[in-house]
């Protein structure tokens, strides 16, 4: 049964040092939203690790796990147990080993009762200097499709989908409730103030954006603090922290701190998305007919 | 000879009480451009008429005319002689007469020599109340083709276009340097504060998000002014103003106000976009494999 609105928690931390530090971090983490009465409970984008992709690491691989539901590594199986023992719908983001020389950037959706209800491989992958996901993650092979749980249809991204309209549109046509999206973003600290300044608001505007062309919550939780490279080669990333909720007008709902741990929580009432698009109907008048060109790579030829 | 960069002019200004007035205040502002340097001046959604589509009136199609080079009525002549006498690349939006019983509503771009450099038929109509276009206007049919000037590739789309990332996302591609939208939006007098606020923050965030994930400038130009409903039926329209112009990361370059006559400008430079499009290489990455949904007006069946 659905409901007709949504309690929502997202956990924003730094990286507690280890995976089972960080696990352990949001094994309390995920206890307080319960408690304050979250019925979906969102972590960051490989949130039991260091954000490793600041170099290309052949050992990093180490990291991944199999995302099989009959064999179920350590994290799979402690992420299962929160998600019953709370009673809450979980999304996690992992790092997904598939097979020998192929990962990808995984969330994984746990229902209350513990199982897994679904999940999304991250479709659009970086590669920019100190976030060199190309070398680690394949991309993703299961399309835009949301999953559907007890609180609703998640339309569950990743990170760098959320610079991509597509992506949000997507979703939204799938019949997503709400966007969600598991992210690690940051600052080089080598970069000017005014710079930084002008990428955390694009970041916050490009998302709230995707809220308001498809009347839909977007829900965003990230990491923050400091973590160095492993081999010196950058300077570093300064994660943003600013996990947000907002809803189908773009509106805020809630958003967190740039360096604090932070259980943000915001109610989410789906009958604001039907109030929504029903005075801003942008669906009814898409130009299906003329949007050829949108699969294509550039209109030069 | 393309530049390196522009000075743009967008002129805000409320209706004046008829076509002669109208066209008489763009031409004063257009002279005031010029004189402050401008290459490139964008007039306000159907500027030379008060925003007639509150009702739905066929008497209303009078104010149309057709935008036949060879046999120019007397707004088209004036305008291209107003872009020829100040050697400006000019934006007008016009309600156009293709024949009888069928009418756009449509943008011409001038050239520095008063010649026509292209148009852009508006491709998505609303159609909402106080806003009945679907009645006046039938949809583009010239598709997302920007035009191509002496100060750059102009993306032209027509308010309603701007909830859609869609009509963004296929000028880009089609290599737009700009995006330009002449636009005529306001508040309901009935509306309560909060949902105003709302509205008006939703529409220039959906904007600067389709610079963003774009990696592309944004022109909006949009009226001031209350106009009463012409046949009382609904408490009138209360336009807002705010005409912006934002960089390629979304960055405000200028913003009108909400109740004034403005001529707004700023330089827009085009080695920003390049810089930015280096380090946030969205369009790179698009999935355009995955994307087939997007041609579908809901992923139902």
């Amino acid at each position: 049964m659905k409901t007709k609105s949504v309690k929502a928690a997202l956990v924003q931390h730094s990286h507690k040092g280890s995976q089972d530090e960080n696990l352990a971090h949001a094994s309390t983490a995920i206890a307080q939203a319960a408690d304050s009465g979250a019925d979906l409970v969102v972590l960051q984008e490989l949130f039991a690790h260091a954000y490793f992709c600041q170099t290309e690491d052949p050992a990093q691989f180490d990291l991944a796990g199999t995302l099989n539901p009959g064999k179920p590594g350590p994290i799979l199986q402690s992420l299962s147990e929160l998600a019953r023992q709370h009673g809450i719908v979980l999304v996690a983001s992992l790092f997904e080993k598939r097979a020998p020389g192929l990962y990808h950037n995984t969330a994984v959706v746990f229902e209350k009762d513990g199982s897994i209800a679904g999940r999304y491989r991250k479709m659009h992958i970086p590669d920019d200097p100190g976030f060199y996901e190309k070398f680690y993650f394949t991309e993703g092979d299961l399309g835009f499709k949301p999953v559907h749980t007890s609180v609703g249809t998640l339309g569950v991204l990743v990170c760098w989908d959320q610079w991509f309209p597509e992506a949000a549109r997507l979703m939204t046509l799938a019949g997503a409730d709400m966007l969600i999206y598991p992210t690690a973003i940051g600052w080089d600290p080598a970069e000017n103030e005014q710079e930084n300044s002008r990428q955390l608001d694009a970041w916050l505007t490009v998302q709230r954006g995707h809220a308001i062309a498809n009347g839909i919550p977007v829900l965003a939780c990230n990491r923050w603090g400091f973590e160095p490279s492993p081999d010196g080669h950058t300077s570093g990333t300064r994660f943003w922290g600013n996990s947000f909720i907002v809803g189908p007008q773009g509106e805020w709902l809630a958003r967190a701190s740039t360096d604090q741990d932070e259980v943000l929580t915001a109610m989410i009432d789906k009958q604001r998305t039907e109030h929504v698009r029903r005075i801003w109907p942008f669906l009814r008048d898409r130009r299906i007919d003329a949007y050829d060109g949108l699969l294509r790579r550039f209109l030069d030829e």
